[in-house]
């Protein structure tokens, strides 16, 4: 195999889930059928790895200082969700009918790693509530226990700035069979039954 | 999402067995943790897309006007297997001890599809038989139908240049159960029966 063809087939072994096999799958199917896609493939991924930097409010992704969101005069500016990344921002998004603003971490709080309360960009965020606009933040981050730590972290600077902290509810997932919700969910869920009316 | 996020995100689904989802994930992954491996990537991939053509002696993909494959001195220039894509070409090297020299029709016989004797080479492979180096020509097209006709037509331009012609062995697949092969192989298999000694 020519020496082009094997590094394009290890180069997109970067991607999530792609191994070797898939890779050279790939590799032909573009060479025999798709240059044109390939080669704006090329490009547009050259550009966003160049130019794709962080919003300077919400620190989402964005080409631009401030990004679309942040920038959007229809999204509601008393709400605000923080989330730990750009993913999880998208999957709200997709979701739910939010129509609030965002504010991404970039990761949680997780000293062993060296993410403290500075490399998380909590001096923005209190920027941001001390602002006056703000009147709830909705904590999204995973309901791990470095997710749940950030969480508590993040309430307490909500409460100092006179924000009303709210969390994502916990419980059994719907569609879920009690039966196989794990045991942490279900003591959860059970201890925190909502009364029917 | 930003304009050039829900761009990569679209470019990546030119990838085969890679929709909406996957392309998400794959952008967000490069973006957040593999930027690096994204530009390079980026510049492999460009380079492929533009720089590799085909060997003006076998056709397979090559970004030189010969490929290593023809140019090895060590592969036995007295059989030559026919293929009907480079995906197959690297399917037989990688699992086979086969050390001869190949030939690439880039497609088969089609005429509905405008695929001739021109458009498949076969003046290119007629002028490789007429060389007199050629004992014997593999013919390893698929076993379809048109790849059948294509074998028939490969076989008649080999006979003709008294060159050997062979063709892959079909039959139950390894590891197979009779069970659940199909009839049309079943039946060939049978009726191609070999005497054990």
């Amino acid at each position: 195999m020519s020496k082009l063809l094997t590094d394009l087939i290890e180069a997109l072994r970067c991607l999530p889930g792609v191994g070797g096999k898939s890779a050279q799958r790939m590799a032909f199917h573009l060479l025999e059928r798709d240059r044109e896609r390939g080669l704006r493939l090329s490009q547009v991924l050259g550009q966003a790895m160049r130019d794709i930097g962080n919003c300077s409010r919400c620190r989402n992704f964005s080409e631009t200082p401030v990004c679309t969101l942040c920038a959007s005069s229809s999204r509601d500016r008393q709400v605000l969700c923080v989330v730990e990344s750009p993913t999880e921002l998208a999957a709200i998004e997709q979701a739910t009918g939010y129509r609030g603003q965002y504010f991404v971490l970039l990761g949680r709080l997780s000293p062993l790693d060296g993410l403290g309360p500075q490399e998380l960009g909590l001096d923005l965020l209190a920027d941001r509530l001390a602002e006056g606009e703000i009147e709830e933040m909705i904590i999204a981050t995973n309901p791990t226990v470095e997710g749940e730590a950030t969480a508590h972290y993040l309430a307490q600077l909500a409460r100092a700035a006179g924000v009303r902290p709210t969390r994502l509810a916990h419980g059994v997932p719907l569609g879920g069979e009690l039966e196989y919700v794990d045991r942490g969910t279900l003591a959860h869920a059970f201890g925190s039954r909502q009364a029917l009316d």
